[in-house]
């Protein structure tokens, strides 16, 4: 199988993290950007970095950009910038084509303009901030569905050496704790005689208001 | 349980974000921003929300940041203001405060000062983002530690009507399915006899390099 | 039948001029611009003039814009404002959305957001002047399509009192005289008794390549 | 006869658009614009294309302006430079000399400098476009005088079928069908038997109001 | 006989030294500039002040400007709307116009125009301080004709007593001493018998290398 | 004797002017400014110009402005440059400062810092403008003193063809003809007998207030 | 005695400085300062504070500048405004002048202008920095002469116990200890049998070259 | 001993100054500007000077600023670089970081930051002119604690002649002279006998009040 290659059009904090993340996990990474100084500074650490005007549809060809299996518009500030790259990427045939919003209305045009997915990248983080500001045992959390949430805990002093059965999350709180995490090591779908340790983490799962129910307990 | 109270510094993209979400949770927010027009645009969806420059310590004072639980600096551009209002909301005796950076040297700054947290949020996008892409089928994961991850994963054509022990992951990849999340239900460490429906949600956990080799497989 | 209502956002040359002839055709417009001064210099002269930010949804829904049957995109240099103005404007329903564009990939980009009818003022009119620069007897044109043109032409002085029969346009050059306008009379299909009169326009239809050589000749 | 060369100061949207299509009708064009970066856009397409100032009269001479026949002084928003250009190629002795004004204030200056011709070209087209948008059937119409029109309009539903005589325009409203345009053929001077159907354009011609009363009966 | 009046477009340094002038000579004035700290500054020493825009007709007709004596354009650095106050001036019929030109062909634009006087005040400021720094008795100077000078100069200690007759520069420079102005009194037409005081002023008139061949020995 | 030097600092419109009407007298002239195309602009007509900062020292001193007999700091608007070079060139040695003031506290400035002559252009040509717009046929005056004036003034119609004596300006007015110049001649110390010839132009020379009666009345 | 009045200009950091430091010290402090937010900020804590522009003389005196005993013109970086406002204030007839300076040559304008004394507090303590640096126990010094000089310096480690007598400066290297600081107390011309202790500190006088030998020896 | 190195980061008044005193004090300094002219001003005054970004890591390692016995972070007005360039230069290990503050709370940050010393160069200044001016005979101080003080004063006209004893200031004022300096010779420790002429200096040692109650009877 050819290796993927991915085109990232503005090479800021968004675009160049997401390039280097693409380069670690072995893909080739074209990365576009207006800006020289910008482009000199990535240059060593992708396949191809060029100082380019991504809404010039000659330039774009010339770069040979329609052999690319994904374009990432990742351009900041810039709606305008933004709404005719994309244009010119699909355009140019390049199949999936993901895009960061700065805004509602920003994010409705791209969609609008056939872009395969949106992404408010500051607005998702504030919101995943703000539930791990108001649960201080929370490192993470994915959210299954509209009703059913996993989620990333730290065993906190309360629940030290209790064991599974004990705490009895399913029958009290209509969660379940699917895995426990512990220095480098995994107990999956722990038994009731499974303890809790200070310092483990444990994975829950379980509809949003039966985790926050028992999140608030075990905070208390 | 007295309310917690938050008190946001910055509300654009993700000062704002954050706010809401705080909001939604049932916390007193307290938004500040130099700019009036940006303060105007919030004010009614925030228990409170002030035009102060928050690089000064009377108004700070003034407005009884004191008394807040937390801090949350979301200065979007400006390190000079973030750095000289994370100082002024340690010195006021603030419990926990919590910055964005947007560099590497920024963030070194906010720790130096005693920031209690440093976000990164494009740089974390990015970083989630470039997952997602490589991987069709992923619509979230969290990393446990450096060696191990939960991943959320459409269950593929290829794997449709297959039980979970046909499939055996834990024999063949050494990563375990969790859960499976099938219309607003879930099935918890499912057993051998589970199937996977085409459109369902599994839920793994594994080593990394176990959890890239189970996917390079089904994504084929 | 009530009187059609039209919204123009944007009262720059382009707009005011379009809203102005709407008025004077006895139409209902309602002109939009954010600049004050603006508006101020317009509102004597719309049924109503605001200043609004037209990129703002609330504020378009509080004008009753959805019930418009027609919006004009009529935004200067701001491309931004013009695709996200066009996207509000569809998207509140109005029957009849035309936009201005500035370049090509502006002019697709409108398009592919469902814009009714995209105008090139500028391009448009400097292919109309260039015309008219290299035939000096020309007046004005349409092109009937790719093919045919229709042009109106004054009398040069070396046809001043032949009649139509001499000159014979249908048998020599392949087009015809379908009218003569002279002094607020006109002439409907001129037989070939009728004189052509220094001072005359007259009104030729044909293909354009025998237009341009009877142009070619009488210029001569 | 020796091809006619132009000079055009302002390679903006107007004076591009211009320049190319005398171009396309076969005429030298020498291309003016202070910009760099725009005059290489347009250099290959142009006979010449300079950078210069065109307020410099040692400039304009050493590039030989005064053997042009024409010079078009297409300067978008600049005032000053559209005067002062116009007087340096009048007084350069250029024999026709065209420009565009952005204001009625600007028109004035020019046409009292002696330029031959000034053209609004926002404010043209906003009134062209005015009149297409009230009449949906309307293609495009020509000026003949204050009192009478040329129109150009598509045959609509209600017409399908019927012959000229039937609908007998002259009698009833005053004007003339002078030819109509199907699939790239054109009847001149069509009969009382001849048929419109759907898709045909027309062209009419008449006074200005019997025009607009035919109209409204047919678009009712 | 009615006290004349003038209007003055533009209070700048040259502007408002000018309307001072005119006042002090007994005259009315009416002050315009855009700048409205400008016109506070001078509005107790001019009969009228306003703060307006020169090239807004509706704003000079309502000033009254048509019923002025003569129009000053005083603007600064601003060609653009030095050209259309000029134009607005001539065209409201006011008799006399004069306008300050800060180059070659701003001047030849006004002149075009049909403004009455131009003036380039640096420019000749320029002129008359050169004359003044090569001779350093030299006063003041009136250029009479191309030939002919009258001059304003000291009486050098090499001049003091002498009477002049002995000087006789008719005889022996071709240039006459038509007054010697002495301690607030003058003598007109000074005979051979009069005597030269260091101090005095004496008044030369002839032709200009008669009168440098003149200055050239006193000065030596 | 050596050929006097001067030095121009500044060569905008004043300095410019002064320069080249230096060179025109026979003299050398060094010119200076920061901008590189004015000093471009100026070079070919001036002995020397270049592009320097004349508020440093050692620039000053390597281009040995020492040397020269007379310094001219005609620098447009910028007070600092203008005091700061002025202490220069008096330190450098130079025997005659000459600087150009904008405001009176600049001018101020200047003398204390021991400018030999301060000049005020624009207030000055102001002064001179307004003179002659009050008195259609003034072409120039010089101030003798604070009480008697020397004006040049045409001959106007009712004068034409009086003679002196007739005229009797002296006795009647308090005021002296003491120069006809009529065509490229001149009458020095006219006799009653000489007439005055519409076109002429006088030299009178008295009181103002005498000169102004005499004005009025022929003016009338 | 009445207390003595100061004015200052300009109350950026210097100046703010100086005028809260006179207040300290019980005199009557006027601050001017062109910004209106300056001046809010201080106005509590001086006995006037206004908002006005120092270079207007009216404004000088309707504030009663001319009252005051001493004139501080303390204006950050503008050094037209610094020259203006200080020749007003001697022009005023003020005392004492002195002035911030932020170049030699501004210096030595301000000089020249009559100021009483020029400052130059980011140069000055440059310098004193500097010495401070390079000598590790070094507090402060004051220069007495070119030759000679003062300096207060810690008692190092390696002096700790040691009686004056022994370490005997004025023999060994041509400076007297003059005072010893401790806790509180002062030793004044202490004697040989006075002990040194670590974390005194010793007043030195000598010439300079002196000094710094006994500095060296003991910071070694 | 190998000579001490040091790195001044920011090359303005107070940089530069500090910079050059250490050169002429023997030490070996590098210079750091972002403004390619301000180093070439500098350059040939100190060992290096070069241009960098002081808060590039990379630029600081390749410079070998790690090496540099003591760094001086002298940035003007931008905060927000002077805390980066405090933060690299202790975390490059350099042993003494210096830093100027231009504000409390920026002095706060640089001391969180671990810097050693923090400046305030013009606020400092700003209250030693304070005391200079109210007392002016004073020509500097040295505070040896809050209590105590060293003062150098000329010796006023009123003490001429006096000897030490006679003045007494120890038993009248509670504060002694250590020292007299007298044309470039010094009494160390004066004793009764000793005199005081005017023009000399005396360095006084005392609390506070007791010098200021000095002063003032001196100063009446």
């Amino acid at each position: 199988m050819k290796t993927q290659q991915f085109v990232v059009i503005g090479l800021g904090r968004f675009g160049s993290s997401l390039a280097l993340e693409l380069m670690d996990l072995g893909y080739e990474v074209l990365g576009v950007d207006r800006n020289e100084e910008v482009v000199e500074e990535w240059s060593d650490r992708l396949t191809h970095a060029v100082v380019a005007d991504a809404t010039d549809e000659e330039v774009l060809k010339s770069l040979g950009v329609r052999n690319f299996d994904c374009g990432i518009v990742a351009i900041g500030n810039d709606i305008q910038m933004s709404i005719l790259s994309a244009i010119l990427l699909k355009d140019l045939g390049i199949k999936t084509v993901v895009a960061k919003a700065i805004s509602v209305l920003h994010g409705r045009a791209l969609e609008k303009l056939g872009v395969d997915r949106v992404i408010f990248p500051e607005r998702d983080m504030g919101v995943r901030v703000a539930h791990q500001l108001v649960t201080p045992n929370l490192l993470d959390y994915i959210e299954l569905s509209k009703e059913y949430r996993l989620v990333e805990m730290r065993v906190p002093q309360c629940l030290d050496g209790k064991n599974v059965g004990d705490l009895n999350p399913r029958a009290r709180f209509g969660c379940s704790i699917v895995a426990i995490h512990r220095e480098n090591g995994v107990i999956i779908a722990p038994t009731a005689m499974d303890h809790l340790i200070l310092g483990d983490i444990m994975v829950i799962i379980g509809a949003k208001k039966n985790i926050d129910e028992f999140e608030a307990i075990i905070n208390d």
